[in-house]
């Protein structure tokens, strides 16, 4: 990690949510820092027009590059293939995530998983593990396995003996995806957060109406696992968990909104429901990719790591193979951020927002990272040729931890 | 009609969609007029903190106060009764409105109806009939009468032998409520706009996926029948006519999407689809009230003039009797216009805009009403103790045609 003072100067940068511009960004000791005294070394981008925007974090990502978080047998080199190659995207920090599964299998890799925390010089920051079930709505399974779901009648206990001890570590799990209406969740949840407040819970694959919602978010809840997806349908007299997300917060009362996952793939969730999605909510929205294994591979078959065989439809499309029920996406940050703009005529800017300041404050990290602030790790990405009213922008170089981060 | 100058300052006044503050507005000959002269008459309103806001317009009112627009014998008299009695909630002007009926109801009403057209003193203008029906679809029938639905197969030959020869009338239709996926409607809009442009054509009651609702737009659709209610619901990947409202214009095209009425009672859309709505389209939200003859009685149980028994469940709710069918609203516009501030956090000018602005341009009206410009109908409701932020306002004056129009 360099002690030398960097100052990246005539640029824009994104801060705190806002484009601040012909500013420079002071780097030492793989922080951002307080501008000012003699930089050792000086990187002018007067010429590129370029941006610079906080490295992008997603919480939702399953496998890639042929990886899958699932494989308990060699999750210490996913983790690190993924880590190392997904940079290239932007990608700073992200959250592997492991589908429903049997309890041996959490208590076999979620230590594992644990020790993979942090970061090592050039890789992505791994932030803990995002849990997506056993506790989850059968009706809502999606291409998870319904025969491990479970609900928590012992309440916390059936948490503890399904994960193992490790509920109760900060290194192992970053976001715990259950279905509050399940017997037994809502206690679980409120034993959880009292025990281990790290963990975010969020609700998901889930028949959750709004009032299960509002029971969840006052246990404790603070997310909701890709909105739209795996959930009620929005109806217009029964709104459910979309409709939880779209209501507006009572005046002089604190705000009841969780944050928001959602798949901006355009396949995922039409492109008018990105949108309804978006402006119910700015402020909660967090794009997620879910991207799995088959992601950055050229194969059009593979088997995940749960032994489910998909298939590509198209370049943005994976299937359970013989059927058309979606088996998570093959999408980039990037892309998802330019779609974000295209379908709801957000800023770059705002759409940037939604995988960094969002989800570094759904996790309670944004005094480290997602903000470009004097103090937070300089995990950085230089955009060329910025214009807030386009959604184009090419990734010229990715900075983590204040090193320049070669990638092919 | 006076002549005399009349002016009402010190007030704050709703504009062309925007509050102009410590302003006058003069009235002359039942306009308004362009500032300047010695007024015959001043009335000074500093003391009230007053909004001065065009008249407001009802798009789809079945019946008011025991009337019913649907029953022929006594069209005249419902129409006296309502135009009158109404602007106590501050409407100005509306669209009385019949359900799907048998050819020879339509075609003894509606020139009885054309006849009504325009306005008395002291009463509501009558802006031409909504046609709701009977080319809808079946499985949204909502409170209609199935039995008399039809296609068009014949095209707009069919719209002549329903309606009769008034169809080409300026003076019966202003607008017509069709599903566009039925056989024959797409072409039959085609051929009506091109003979009669003065009626707006409204999507409603309806199966119409997205690409329906392109294709009615193209053939000259400008509106959508109460957002929401009798439609397919809003799915995220096949989002209908709402995803329809809610998509984002593509850069240096014309904006594809229609106005839209939207029923803002809390009863036939939650709040939080009002606000998703609302928010998907501000400028093309139109509040309607939908209200039924039974508004505005004191009975619970009331045969309505198609000859269905309803009967209230709540001071907002009345349903067809034995059943939870909604049969229609009995709110107020006023009431709607409050709700809509509660439910999306929108200004109360941004409300106003609603039933005033918006639909004037809906209906191409806007050069004489909804805006308060000079040259414009002098039709205005004065509210006291104006707070943009408050969604609280009560009615103290209503002026139509620019005569202190008396209520009790």
């Amino acid at each position: 990690m360099s002690e030398k003072l960097i100052k990246f100067t005539n640029c824009n940068i994104l801060r705190n949510g806002v484009v601040e511009t012909s500013e420079s960004l002071w780097v030492r000791g793989g922080k951002i820092v307080h501008s000012g005294g003699v930089p050792d070394a000086i990187v002018d981008l007067a010429s590129k027009n370029a941006l610079i925007v906080p490295g992008f974090l997603d919480l939702q990502l399953n496998g890639f590059f042929g990886h899958d978080f699932c494989d308990v047998e060699h999750i210490e080199e996913s983790i690190d293939v993924v880590s190392r190659k997904i940079v290239r995207y932007g990608v700073t920090a992200f959250c592997p995530t492991i589908m429903s599964s049997h309890p041996e299998i959490y208590q076999k890799i979620l230590p594992k998983l644990a020790l993979q925390k942090g970061r090592k010089p050039d890789h992505a920051e791994v932030l803990g593990t995002h849990i997506e079930g056993p506790f989850l709505a059968p009706p809502k399974k999606g291409c998870h396995n319904a025969a491990v779901f479970q609900t928590a009648s012992n309440g916390f206990a059936d948490l503890v003996t399904c994960y193992g001890p490790t509920i109760e570590s900060e290194d192992a799990i970053a976001i715990l995806t259950v279905a509050p209406e399940l017997n037994g969740v809502k206690t679980a949840i409120r034993e959880l957060k009292h025990r281990n407040n790290s963990i975010v819970v969020s609700i998901g694959h889930t028949q959750a109406k709004f009032q299960d919602a509002a029971d969840a978010v006052a246990a404790g809840a603070t997310m909701v696992t890709h909105l739209f997806n795996a959930m009620e349908p929005f109806h217009h007299r029964d709104p459910g968990l979309v409709g939880f997300i779209a209501q507006i917060p009572e005046k002089d009362k604190s705000d009841p909104r969780p944050y928001f996952g959602l798949i901006a793939d355009g396949i995922h969730v039409h492109p008018s429901a990105v949108r309804i999605g978006y402006l119910a909510h700015p402020d909660g929205c967090i794009l997620v990719t879910d991207a799995i294994s088959v992601g950055g591979v050229e194969a059009d078959e593979f088997v995940t790591g749960g032994g489910v065989t998909v298939q590509k439809k198209s370049e943005l499309e994976v299937v359970i193979k013989g059927t058309n029920t979606l088996a998570g996406s093959i999408a980039t940050i990037p892309a998802c951020v330019k779609n974000l703009v295209k379908f709801t005529g957000c800023t770059l800017a705002q759409a940037i927002n939604t995988v960094t300041l969002h989800p570094a404050k759904c996790l309670g990290l944004s005094h480290r990272m997602g903000t470009l602030m004097p103090g937070t790790d300089a995990d950085f990405v230089i955009l060329d040729g910025f214009n807030d009213d386009s959604s184009e922008f090419s990734i010229t170089q990715v900075y983590v931890n204040g090193a320049f981060a070669e990638f092919d």
